[in-house]
């Protein structure tokens, strides 16, 4: 059994557990049958449950829960709050063969508040990020963005977390003159722009600055995107975006720091408008999506917040 | 170790095994690593395999299997004859978060004689029903009926047990008279309509009572049913129907409580009696299925018998 | 010149025609450079314009309008106010070759009030119905039933004359009960049937007497009928008809021998009832529509009335 | 015979031609079996050949030429180098019916230049425009635009005269930064537009006044046009357009007013720049097409040349 | 009236026509009102009817008839035993414009016994070949190949005068080894070849020489063939052909010279054996057809007989 | 404990495992919590971690690594250098019902060098083959190939392991007289053959011998083959072929035993040419790809090598 002289004043050990580790935090209890190595750090609170096996190069940090059967591997870091269900399995070597040690071991990161559903399978070098939510049964094989909602084999996108549904557009009638509504989430407006339709076919039309509010320097189309895929996942700084899906549907999740909500672009009459410093998801594209944006800005690689703890930095900074 | 007063006389625990119960039936073993909280309570004859972790708020009947590396959580009620095969993973909260216990655990039900495959999941509050069968890494993600067989993930209805598999209406040459075959389930009949085609297009037609053995009070059409989604699941005690299935297939499981056979319906011209007091199930709709029903009554909700166990128990009064 | 003893009274023929016929009727007008064979017989009161030519084996009858650069070949049968548009054009000889006349003509019947196109063609062996409109340029393959209209190449009925047209069962809401509406057809009715959605499907159901005013002895099902063909154009004696179309959609005109209506069936939870002595056509069939029907007796070949005019007749009888 | 005095001195008529008219011009001929009734006006140097009739409220301007076997009934107006090929037909009447002239007839017009081909027939009521070219045995059932060639039955517009087409835009090889260039119609040019695409997709840009030779002050959408409709025929007084066909095909034809070229868009990474001053015309629509275009100003229906004669009026002023 | 020495001498000229040319042959009747100018040649037993209009530059062969209506313009070559319908229509210029003659005239020519229809449209320029039928209608866009039946507008080869037609490759049953069949037509045989399916999909072979009865020295795939195209029409000097549909349908046309028969081509296991001086057709193409072919020599351009009449002389030559 | 005599000199038991069987190979060690029972044969230089369940009939080769939580079932056999991943599930019942074990027990065998991923399930009576990788979380329904990589629920094949991947033949431009480029691959090139195109559509030829390097004596089409399918797997003795894809696309696994790559054969005027001693292997079919081969032999079963290690000591006979 390895020193204890770091081991916190109330952690609890069964009897038939093994604990060699000496960095064990107050509060943690390690259940029977469960086996902690040496090198291993754990922080306070935590609850290490019965068939449990942790590996020396191992960082668990407070309030952390590991059911049953699950395995924790050198490479693994799990933050403050992460929850790991029952028998869900990880690994360090995408292909692992026996006695062949000489690839790196590939790190897995579980950021703070995350759930791994009971049996998920997490691929080696995954990040899952912070507050996500893994699916029972779910085969990780990407990373999984924060908030997000993943499940099957393999694991995509179903939903994000505290996160507003609006199911579409809503459109009870033709307008003609376009019009615009909010949202809750700051800045972001949902257009109706005018469609005029007689039998030679329709036309949809938008003005800028009236309709649209900025004159446009770019403007790109998002196309052939795989069903699974999830695009955006970003801010701007300083650029304005337009999102109008002119065929097929995309969901775009917009998210201020504050609120978040979730709108599903079907038409080609109807434009989003998000404004800078709004954390945008698109996702959940049909086969035959063909998403047009506007920027106000010319490309600037500078101008895009791609991490979502800058992006509350930023936020913060601002007011 | 708990009070051992209810433990049946012969109880075998493997010595590394903790069985903390007291209430574990006769000729039950417990092997090496398995872990039983004192709540638990365990039936006769059942095998509790290595590594396996049993909680307090759990129910085991007689004759249960649970292979190694299995966790029974609190609010599992597993019945008589359940198998359990290794590194089947249960959980009991639909969205863990680590030490958020503020939610009501989720109760499991696996009925009697159920067989829960290897590395299968099951998520919470699912029901398993009586005989069903759950292939070795399905993801359950909803309940399962009885004596049905599902696979994948997520998981879907692939068959029902015990039940003969008739590819498809044959078909061996034009009928333009009508034709009736039985089927290996009592009173039930596949009938061949006559077929009329010419340029203009095809007609079938049925004459009632000469062809179709009663006058209809009522017909329906089901349509647009998701192919995972299965249909029936009742007997009727005095309605008897006519299904034809005019676009697209349907499988149909009739079931007289001894013979169980499932018959494909797959053209126009083809129609399956229903008497009274036989279990019926319709699945594996085509996308484009779209299914015409005549029914003998007007529609009465007390008519139908939902439950199985309730339609071998008006079978029973009938005899 | 022909004996000119049957020529009516007041025939005026232009100095340059050629009126080689004596069986020509009263204020019938024959103009310059037109050519009548000595056989011909034309009735009183018509007009044959400039550069028309008519064979010997032709009737024509009273009222009747030739317009420029036709010619009636032998074997056509024109009846009262029939209206030929200029450069309409017959034949009589489907493979025609020079200096070969084994063949039998082919008659030709152009029936009461129809009229022909300018610069339509018109096949061997065709009957023109009553009333029907043949479009300018049709190219005329198929008979022609009454009152229809028909234009292309080759000709496809595109609508029937006088006949008020209703663009498709109006759906303004779920219905759960069942709504009735008149039409403006003598005891016609569109019947809203109700209609159930959940996520398992949709289902749609009618009650027999209550909803659908007769209890059915038969039903049938016409499908694949390719989309240039028409079906129906029947009236029954005594039997009632129940019309749903299940899948596509499909244009029923409903006559009751003083008004006419187009109804689009183009939903499963709308029918149409049809009572006896009400004559009805099925037509513009989409490649996918399937048309259900109830009626309320056994098969009867002699309750059909397939043609017009003793529709008409029957009508009169029964008042 | 009509009172001859408004007849040119050297005007030809076949001794078996029948001229009522007076209104004849100069240099006309009027050739064997022909007749014009008293009320016709034909100006000088038409050539009217043998089996033509024309009616009484009939005009015809100058150098037309009618060929055989063709009728001009009432309401029809022919300007100045009108040719109409043999057997093309005419009509005045939409639903003719024998001797039922209750209805107004409905007037015809061809404008000057344009040509009728042989067997063609035209329905009541059309317009065809200056140089139209109307194909041999076209059905016509719309106006036809002017300098459009229309075949078919019925007729659509399959080309414009004198217009060079462009098969579709060359695409030799992937552009990274863009490129542009020239056609033979004054200021329009062909852009490539930068095309990237990875494992999540593709996506084309465009920068603005870099790549696109204006700011945007406007965009508009065109899609689901019927394969047989024409959009465009118009040209802007100060607007500049960028048209890019985001999916399927459609045909742009641009005229500056001495030369005309026709040019496939088909791949959203290729656009087309139109100044102001150019006359464009879309049309050959694939069934998917979707037709972005960028404007530079904002929408001002008085800017919109939309008859061709004010345009060529315009192109004058400006030089 | 032209001097009349060559005329023959039982020509019949009806007293209200205008026969102006002096070449006209024995037996030939001209009806009412018809004009045949000075320089138009018209062989023996003709038959001119009424309202004909006959132009300078056209030469008719023998035993030709000529129904009302029509007009053979300069340069029209009508060959022996030509049938031409009433209201038929031909020109002699593509893009005709009034008083414009700078373009020369276009010639068309109708082979020997073919046949035009009732009120159809030739296009100048246009080769209908022998014995060929043009519907009536018809609007001929393209040359018509000796023997093929054509209609619609624009006209489309529908089938093949005097050829037998065999539905389809008959298939009563699974091939393992190979089997053939004869047709009517010398030395040309269909190949059943084998065809082995399993779950894994399907495969079909054949082996030179033993199944198919040759080596080949050169393959070739056709396909996106529009349907509206025939491809072949020659006959080969030497070369052995062997032709399977892999994709889709086309239907093939063999003919010996004496007999002709049509076989469908549909599946992907049967396979057409064409030997050398057989003249082969393909039409009826699907939108997705893929016609692979074997060839038993290098491609030879002189290998190609590309006349009938060609074939027909080589034929004779090697008996 | 049993009986230690045929345990190697140096094994290593964790003081908390059970390790009861005497036949365990030198240097190989068992961990804690482990469970070895008696039968069990376990070769040298094992590695059995924490929580790993062996029973009887179970034999293990040489440097296998067994990681936590996984059960070996009694009919397990594995060779040498297996890895199996944590958690890793197998049974060896189809249809597992508590208490009933009247059916034989199913063997499943993992073949040398082969990999099973964390959490992967797999079923009943499988083979995994030599050196084949089985991802994470898969469930394997069907015998993996040597050298397969597997994933997915049902596992399917992406990709084979030390092989290199040529996203699809290039095609920089035209090619009108075909051109060779060859591969990593002793003896096998790729083959673009020319591809001409007119107005009636595509043709593309080979000519053999000159473009395609052997005369064929057979040739056959795959096709409808489920894109989930793996064909091919063997090498020919003496036979040439040479593939093209005449629809659709498929991946083409080569190897000469020293190097492996993987072609997609997407376009029917591009062919892959696979001399004699190759291993070949097709998979990743389109839905719609049809596989055109021709060979230079007849059909001869004796031809083919179908085992990997027989074509390995092929190669080595030649060398």
């Amino acid at each position: 059994m390895a020193d204890q002289s770091q081991r916190g004043s109330d952690v609890f050990v069964h009897p038939q557990a093994l604990a060699e580790s000496s960095r064990i935090g107050d509060g943690t209890r390690i259940w029977a049958f469960a086996h902690v190595l040496p090198g291993a750090s754990i922080g306070r609170d935590c609850n290490i449950c019965d068939h449990v096996f942790i590996e020396n190069d191992v960082t668990i940090g407070e309030r952390v829960t590991v059911k049953c059967g699950v395995q924790l591997w050198d490479g693994l870091r799990v933050a403050d709050d992460v929850f790991i269900g029952p028998n869900a399995t990880f690994s360090n070597d995408k292909y692992p063969r026996s006695k062949q040690h000489d690839r790196p071991i590939e790190q897995t990161r579980l950021d703070a508040g995350c759930s791994i559903g009971a049996g998920a399978v997490v691929l080696p070098g995954i990040t899952v990020g912070a507050r996500a939510l893994v699916g029972a049964g779910a085969v990780v094989t990407q990373d999984v963005p924060a908030r997000a909602i993943v499940s099957g084999n393999p694991a995509r996108i179903v939903g994000y977390v505290d996160t507003k549904r609006q199911p579409a557009v809503p459109v009870p009638r033709p307008v003609t003159a376009g019009e615009v509504a909010p949202t809750s989430v700051r800045g972001v407006s949902i257009h109706r722009l005018p469609l005029v339709e007689d039998l030679r076919g329709r036309l949809t039309a938008g003005e800028f600055v009236d309709q649209i509010p900025f004159a446009p320097l770019r403007y790109f189309l998002v196309f052939e995107v795989p069903g699974k895929d999830v695009r955006g996942e970003h801010a701007h700084r300083s650029c304005h975006q337009f999102l109008v899906c002119v065929r097929g549907s995309v969901a775009v999740v917009v998210d201020d720091g504050q609120t978040s909500e979730e709108i599903v672009l079907d038409r080609p009459d109807a434009g989003l408008y998000v404004p800078p410093l709004v954390w945008a998801v698109q996702y959940r594209y049909t086969a035959d999506a063909m998403l047009l944006v506007f920027a106000s800005d010319h490309y600037d690689p500078s101008d895009y917040i791609r991490d979502y703890a800058e992006f509350q930095e930023a936020l913060k900074k601002k007011t």
